[in-house]
């Protein structure tokens, strides 16, 4: 048994190095041409930084199905799965794709919610303005339709990965429009606040896993393995975020600790209080985060862990876990699959 | 020599015959679903109108290339181009995810510039709110893609007409930031403008006369063709758009006349007479479109009239149409061509 802190230092280095492949790689990607305003405002994002998690697990992905050993072959040049052909296939461009996407709903996002700060820097709209980060973000979402385009894989292979890629969008786009209908409603379910995180955030991991799988001409059986891994490892991935969010110290979290009972946002943890009798709304009096206290936020974390619902969390967020990583048995045992498991662990073992 | 007159009325009728089909075609390829209120509002704008001159440009060089008669193919099952294969081709999903694509640009368009008034009705921001507009673009953006997946062309083709789509995406965000950029520069060349109008505007119209010589098995050379007629008659159609600002009375244009003035909009127009000399800011006192007088507008028109710059606008776009239909000599002499030479023409002789 590998230890939760060993495990989180392997995850990290493993990130890590595939961090700054990325890194370089997104730049090749989308570099600042003409008119430079615009990609400028494009890049603003990704350039700021991002643990870069959905490429990693793309990349690992990719590891485990040609089942070569991590780090030691070129992203670039990538083989296929068994005998699926010879011809080599850029994962990197399918990890850079996936990225682009989420850079592209985080600033049409931050536009929505009207959030000043997104990792650590202005968000988009507010460094520019409205109307470039509109168009930023609209700029990357046929960018990233472009460097899937790219990879090199057979015609059939990008065909499916452009409709993983469509649906995809079509699907976040979805969740979050739920989303936004939630905040109006006081009745909603467990597995409808499941249902919403599903496709607001869990298609994204679940198309980075399965990508690498249809782009290497993996069988079926083992591309919808993959996409369930994803969907798992991506909603425990925002569960143990609303938990982190009520959890972590203010200073830490890089944000108001608490922030989401402030400002009202559904949670797993707040729609089953709420099932349990408490009364949510109630929970914190102001809803102006700069104005909350500490104590205030105790009290009402106390309150969710009496209703169980701390607990709760934690508890659906681990099934999760191990349900997605159950479904890894369709991958050849190697460091990389090891690795795959080691990624869904640390999803809900990270402390911010 | 088809009359001017007899002209539009011939494109007039052809394009509604095609227009009634492609409105049956769009809520079968994007029906609301859930969440309702999301699909409501990306079919607001599809659904309150629009000539569907895009589609038509598309359905019609589909019949052009096939070499077939206007009307006695089923879009849904179009023959290929000569022995490029026996499978059928659904051109009207490929016409369906054009109009998409133009609807998802003006939703956010109207945004970016806080217009209210779109067909007629309120711009889809006014009508639901900010965050609802933008995922409502988002979500037709990627709708598109899907769409132009489902046309049943051989891999190899819909890979290219994906990026196609994805490229002229990119185009068209590129085009409306230059758009913006060039508000504030008063040294805007003719050249220049007739880049950005490429961008903005010309390449939703190559799209859609070359996508079907991508579907159906056209040769390299009719399909780089195809893709000039369509910049060439797009930018003409912006132009013309420009000259009926400024000459169609108010109730016809349905907005003010000279508004692109009052707004200090650059056109072809203002550019060329600023080359002429012309203190084009200020033609018009006021910058307030309520404000206006027609005597104004009159008087600033006498002015762009006596610098040439009317009649250069109109030359430009007639030289432009005349270079678009030469490129159809790569087509089968047939009735379809005959009406893309007639809608080349219409362009820029339609009244409003």
């Amino acid at each position: 048994m590998t230890s939760p802190e060993a495990r989180e230092q392997a995850v990290l280095e493993a990130v890590g190095q595939r961090r700054e492949l990325v890194n370089e790689a997104i730049p090749e990607a989308l570099p600042i041409t003409k008119p430079e305003r615009l990609y400028e405002a494009s890049r603003y994002l990704l350039d700021a930084g991002g643990k870069r998690l959905r490429p990693t697990v793309l990349l690992t992905t990719a590891e485990a199905l040609a089942d070569v050993e991590p780090l030691t072959q070129s992203y670039r040049e990538f083989p296929q799965v068994g005998d699926a052909g010879a011809d080599t296939v850029d994962v990197m461009d399918a990890a850079v794709s996936v990225e682009v996407i989420q850079s592209f709903t985080l600033i049409h996002d931050d536009i929505m919610d009207d959030d000043d700060l997104r990792r650590g820097v202005p968000a988009v709209h507010k460094e520019y303005d409205l109307e470039t980060a509109i168009l930023a973000g609209d700029t990357l979402y046929s960018k990233a339709f472009e460097i899937m385009l790219e990879t090199g894989a057979p015609a059939d292979r990008t065909v499916r990965a452009l409709d993983v890629l469509a649906n995809t969008c079509t699907k976040i786009c979805e969740g979050q429009s739920l989303d936004v209908t939630f905040e109006a409603r006081a009745d909603v379910t467990p597995a409808e606040y499941l249902e919403m995180v599903e496709q607001k955030t869990a298609v994204l991991y679940a198309a980075s896993a399965c990508l690498p799988g249809v782009l290497l001409g993996a069988d079926d059986e083992t591309i919808d393995a993959l996409y369930g891994y994803g969907l798992d490892i991506g909603r425990a991935f925002q569960i143990q975020d609303d938990v982190l969010d009520l959890t972590v110290p203010s200073d830490k979290l890089g944000k108001q600790r608490g922030s989401d009972l402030v400002e009202n946002k559904q949670t797993l943890i707040t729609v089953h209080a709420r099932e349990q009798g408490v009364d949510v709304g109630d929970l914190v009096d102001t809803d102006d985060v700069d104005a909350v206290t500490e104590a205030e936020i105790d009290e009402a974390v106390g309150a969710l862990e009496d209703s169980g619902s701390i607990a709760y969390a934690n508890e659906t967020a681990r099934d999760l876990v191990e349900q997605g990583k159950d479904r890894l048995t369709v991958l050849p045992d190697n460091d990389a699959r090891d690795l795959l498991f080691d990624i869904a662990d640390y999803l809900i073992e990270r402390g911010y």
